[in-house]
């Protein structure tokens, strides 16, 4: 069962692999590419398992667990870890023939295994995931920009969007691009789609976030689309080459585009859309939620409304107030209208045509006659008010 | 300067007015009615010496000082008294011909003058001003559901509204008016006229707050829909019968409708409304503000965007959520989606037509064994999965 790293035919594929890379750097590497094989998705004991003995002695411990013998690791309760052995026993029964078989894809198809160990690569943003972070993440394209998507704003919506759901995200990836702004998205059709186009549009970094294996084309009307984001920014996944997206797998992808990006902003979403599922792990990781408020009679928009009703997402109606939850935005408070009340109230009082004594506008305005006499000074000034004798009336200004 | 509570022609307007009240309750009315007429609207100062000294003698008070002799009464500093009083001076010097006709156009429109001393009658949620309440009411129409506002909503919003914020307003109107819910707003056109009319159509209590007198008819095209108002419900204003509307005045009216109403919606609105202005008084008064949602690319909607981003408004997108903010809703939390991972998973392995085996499953679901076989009955039962011998896949329910 603890086969794996033993094995042959995944040895050749690693060597293949990472002909520069050490024997011990191989085999975390190794390691991790098998815990994304051998755990499903969001496996917290195969989490707490790693974290308490690395990739390399979890994988062995899993695997003399797998055979019968060994206790659980520290920090791993006795409780959950037979059951965690037991579903990994499956897998780890076929571990060498799929871990061997996904470094063989990613070799063949230039793919990236991205793995914590990869100092400057691996986006670090990652870890507030906790137990529940990937254990490495394959990437088709550029995995360079990774890191920096803290700086990003995950886009994400409705695949039956409207005109005006499309429009919006067109707007808000094409301006925040513009400012340098990483769009994050994954790649469905409607508001994903139309928030990468905009990013590429613009020359910005964008970077989907798949629920199957980067390898696989999903959408399959997308397949140009995820061509060109690999082509510039980066296709990325948690599960290995080959692993079908299924609908668990969307609902475990969704943590990540929350948890690689420093904003999730929903644009348009039905009342139980799965974007609200990527903006409520956005909360609970403390990122902020953006939602792009619509017409209260269109379906499309209901989600979004919850969003700001049970949610606490801010109401975004530009690329400026995304920034400003990002906190790069410049937009200081709103300009207050400081307007002297006795100002309104005499110029209320004048007249366009009649002329007036100081006494009328007094009666009139309900003030005094030095306030009166003094707001017309301020009035006249300002070209508000105008003269002639003892009597006033509106200026032309 | 005193003489208002001593003129003849007051007197006699008083007389024929509330032949059966007897001399010290007119005398209160006619004080009242000064006050709404001297002090523009929202005098605190006024407020002030009302409060210390009741409407009789603050109005005394008044009189006294304006003709050079007399402290401020407690609780009115010294600073604030003297620019006071020269501010009601004016007023005051013809104040009794003002007063007398005032309470004449009263009882020949068949107005009431209604005052904080009717006790049944007066709105009392209007305390909540503090100084700044008024010192009367002029009502057309029925004063008997004013009382009762505090349980009733504000609906206001642009005069140049859309046909979509025309549309949410009379929903919105139309349907809390079904469930008793009086609807208040400000007679303008749009969103305004909008919710009075749809409270009518559904034979429900509107209230419109003017800025100008009660016997104007502001705007001129609402002359029908003011004296439809009046027939059912009342059209209710602090200044006295004559006044015109000023700008000034609009943003003190503003302050009643918010403080009348339990809470404060407001369905369209530009960056810099009214409606703004108004929502801000419900604020400052602790009353909940709603703002309806619209598209990020209509400029009025962007005023209620605002109030979602700026006021901490709350998001409604209908009159049950209205209702939640009056505190009369029953919508509970939301139905949480209680799902089993394990079942989404187990069914993501599946095939529609291919058989599977318990094993195969484990494999692609990345679950133990008795965990597959658990699932699939669960799902069985639910007709979501069906068996052959030892193979299942998806079930046609």
């Amino acid at each position: 069962m603890s086969g794996i790293l033993r094995d042959r035919s995944v040895a050749d594929a690693a060597a293949a692999l990472w002909p520069r890379a050490s024997a011990s750097e191989r085999e975390v590497r190794v390691a991790r590419a098998a815990w994304a094989i051998v755990a499903e998705t969001g496996d917290g004991v195969a989490g707490r398992t790693v974290r308490a003995l690395g990739p390399v002695d979890a994988l062995a411990a899993a695997g003399r667990a797998a055979a019968g013998s060994g206790a659980p690791p520290a920090g791993v309760a006795h409780g959950e870890w037979a059951p965690a052995v037991a579903r990994w026993r499956p897998r780890l029964a076929e571990g060498a023939r799929l871990v061997a078989a996904a470094l063989e894809t990613v070799r063949r198809r230039g793919l990236t295994l991205l793995v914590p160990e990869d100092a400057d690569l691996w986006p670090e943003q990652l870890d507030d995931l906790g137990d529940h972070a990937p254990p490495a993440l394959w990437v088709r394209g550029d995995p360079v920009g990774l890191a920096g998507l803290r700086r990003g704003t995950a886009i994400v919506g409705a695949r039956a969007a409207t005109a005006y759901g499309e429009h919006v995200a067109t707007e808000l990836a094409g301006d925040l691009s513009l400012e340098g702004v990483a769009i994050v998205s994954g790649a469905a059709y409607g508001i994903d789609g139309a928030a990468h186009r905009a990013a590429l549009r613009e020359g910005g970094l964008t970077v989907a976030v798949l629920a199957g294996g980067v390898d696989r084309v999903y959408p399959a009307g997308h397949a140009n689309l995820l061509a060109r984001i690999a082509e510039t920014g980066a296709v990325v996944g948690e599960v290995a080459p080959g692993t079908p997206p299924t609908k668990f797998r969307f609902l475990q992808r969704n943590r990540l585009i929350a948890a690689l990006s420093g904003v999730t902003v929903v644009v348009e979403a039905g009342w139980a859309s799965g974007s609200l599922n990527t903006a409520s792990h956005a909360a609970s990781l403390g990122r902020p939620i953006g939602a792009v408020p619509g017409a209260v009679t269109s379906a499309q928009s209901a989600g979004c409304h919850r969003l700001l009703r049970e949610y606490g997402a801010v109401c975004v109606t530009n690329a400026a107030e995304v920034g400003e939850l990002l906190g790069t935005g410049s937009a200081g408070a709103p300009a207050a209208e400081i307007v002297d009340p006795r100002l309104v109230r005499v110029a209320d009082a004048l007249g366009t045509r009649a002329w007036r004594t100081v006494e009328e506008i007094a009666v009139s305005s309900g003030l005094a006659l030095d306030e009166v006499e003094a707001a017309l000074g301020s009035l006249a000034l300002a070209g508000r008010a105008e003269r002639e004798g003892v009597t006033w009336r509106l200026g032309a200004g």
